[in-house]
């Protein structure tokens, strides 16, 4: 906090938070009686039971649905195109999105295109994205089953434009969610390096909004807590995923560091990261910012000392005199969470693609690098990802 | 935080914090185009010019304007009854809340009353309040210039029923405000004992907060911040009111708590300040809390013992072993701030009323004594009135 900042905050989600809560799904006050709702193409919504418990739970409520199942793990522009026409068609009153970051951002997605004319990458910003107002949007019931995008309480969809390779995040006043429900039993049944993957994204969502120069008192707060259960509890939910407390601290960590999403936002290893799985679609987001986090993180060691220091002291719970104390705790906690050792080149990256991702993390979310502690040079960015690659 | 906790969060005002923020009433997108704006009858948002400034701004947005200025330090429903009257008869489609606490709770209670039927207290819960149904409220835009209340990212207003001697907070999920500013700047006129009676009714929200037996995760983060904060600069925005770095903390603290009181709650500390400042409406809030503070906390001292070496420890930064560590820097920290000498006798109030005191905080807000760390028995309560009275 300089001394004399000026921030602003703006969170209008009603958040739901804890074991069981789902249930209120049946008595809360919804924002319309007709929902249609998002599951992956996956189907591990079905799997679960998660999706039949929803439309039951709804159907209490006087809710009738509709479900709409194709959302793939990267979602893509198609698929938001067509639900939104089928939403229109059918005439849904609100989207209820259910799963991990894909479902939910894509429910925002199509709670926009739902209410606006024209193509969704009309209104992208970034990118071939033609920048239009959104004027409106159907009110969005945000349900995760992952722990690590924070999407339940911040405005962005990350959609991959399939045409031209972009993979880029958007949002607006409109598209908080108006409800979210996090209900860590929905979490207990994700595999250990799935978490591990969630965790870490959400993990970095806090310490890039703690390093970022648009940081914030209350982003600040909402990020040190993130990192700091992250810490201590992503590696019991990794190691035994039945363990409901590891799991309810590393869901509502994610939020938190959703809350840092609203309030002070990602850096560019967000945009290195997206840039990466948007031409290697199989590569989890996760897995791709765990591994260029490190060199990432140690570009920027001298650059904000103070910062480092405190993310390394909620970390450690030790007094921190070096910024690579944050280092060392974040390999540390890359190593307990067994994600210590992510090749790249299992997911088809080669060595000879990395300039062009360069420019691709350029193009699609380029605006991230102007909230880096200093501006990167395309070297600096090039020798990221080159350290990074095995 | 026990293990699996439930609980929510829905703080739907936009915030705007910053010296020099006021301005952006000018550009900001307000809830209508005819706005009431409420201001204390004591005069000073005119003589320190900022009712001119906010009716410039305003304009400068195309809003009109018309200004009721009759509320007084303790707001009483009469007034609110009145302008709510005006506001109808004028068409005003929003409500502008400058000043402190009163005032902008006099903002929310008349919001309320413009578009509802019948008497204020037909809606009050507690007291002799009939607790009927708001359906729905005016916006509120809240331009507090002092910091203490937290009113501006709360739903509560306390409002005065001075026919009955009922002094009750009273809220709902439409009376948050729509926008709040907070511009430190606009608090640098407060004079020293104001600055710290406001400053400690700001404490008291996040200590009682942080007891509360309904504190949760997202309240506690506010909690510690808000006590740090005034821990360390409410002595220097007493002791150096021109001290705007100090001012800026005060309020940032302000405002936390203030999202303290919509996460968790107030005790019966504030149970037993209302009791006292409805039956003499001339002691400040502020000091009335303060009067009563030391022996209200020493009355659980063993009954949550880790939450007040935690506020200790957030205090003095340094490790804490015992609950009474807290309750030590209490003191110190009233001290420094000049307010360690209140004597409740120089606002009228007598030895042989203490025991009417104990019914009337039982009777008006009665609710808050069950959310307390264990429940006081009425002996408990006399007894911290007469450990506090001199």
């Amino acid at each position: 906090m300089n001394a004399n900042p000026v921030f602003n905050m703006h969170i209008p989600t009603k958040l739901l938070f804890g074991c069981g809560e789902i249930k209120r799904l049946a008595t809360e006050k919804l924002p319309g009686r007709r929902a249609m709702i998002i599951v992956s193409a996956g189907g591990s919504m079905r799997r679960h039971g998660y999706l039949d418990k929803v439309i039951r739970l709804l159907t209490e409520n006087d809710v009738s649905t509709i479900v709409y199942d194709k959302i793939l793990p990267n979602p893509i522009k198609a698929h938001v195109m067509e639900a939104a026409c089928i939403c229109r068609e059918r005439g849904c009153d609100f989207i209820v999105g259910l799963g991990g970051g894909s479902t939910i951002d894509s429910a925002k997605a199509i709670a926009v295109m739902a209410r606006q004319e024209g193509d969704f990458w009309d209104y992208v910003i970034g990118g071939s994205g033609k920048g239009r107002l959104v004027k409106e949007a159907l009110p969005v019931v945000a349900i995760p089953t992952t722990a690590g995008t924070g999407t339940e309480v911040d405005p962005w969809a990350v959609i991959t434009n399939e045409e031209r390779q972009e993979k880029i995040g958007f949002g607006s006043d409109k598209t908080y969610p108006a409800l979210s429900i996090v209900d860590p039993e929905l979490m207990l049944s994700i595999p250990p390096q799935l978490t591990a993957y969630q965790g870490f994204d959400a993990f970095f969502h806090a310490a890039e909004g703690f390093i970022a120069n648009c940081a914030t008192p209350v982003s600040d707060l909402f990020a040190l807590e993130a990192i700091r259960l992250l810490y201590k509890y992503l590696p019991v939910a990794v190691n035994d995923g039945r363990n409901l407390k590891a799991r309810a601290k590393v869901a509502w960590a994610s939020t938190l560091a959703g809350m840092v999403e609203s309030t002070s936002s990602c850096t560019s290893e967000h945009s290195l990261e997206h840039a990466m799985s948007a031409c290697y679609p199989q590569l989890p987001h996760g897995a791709g910012l765990i591994a260029v986090s490190e060199a990432y993180f140690e570009t920027f060691r001298n650059d904000c000392m103070k910062r480092y220091m405190k993310m390394a002291e909620v970390m450690t719970q030790q007094k921190s005199n070096r910024p690579s104390d944050f280092i060392d705790a974040l390999v540390r906690m890359k190593k307990s969470c067994g994600v210590d050792d992510i090749r790249l080149s299992q997911w088809g990256l080669k060595a000879e693609d990395l300039p062009q991702l360069v420019q691709n993390a350029r193009d699609t979310m380029g605006g991230l690098f102007t909230l880096d502690p200093r501006p990167l040079t395309d070297e600096e960015v090039l020798a990221i990802y080159q350290a990074s690659f095995r």
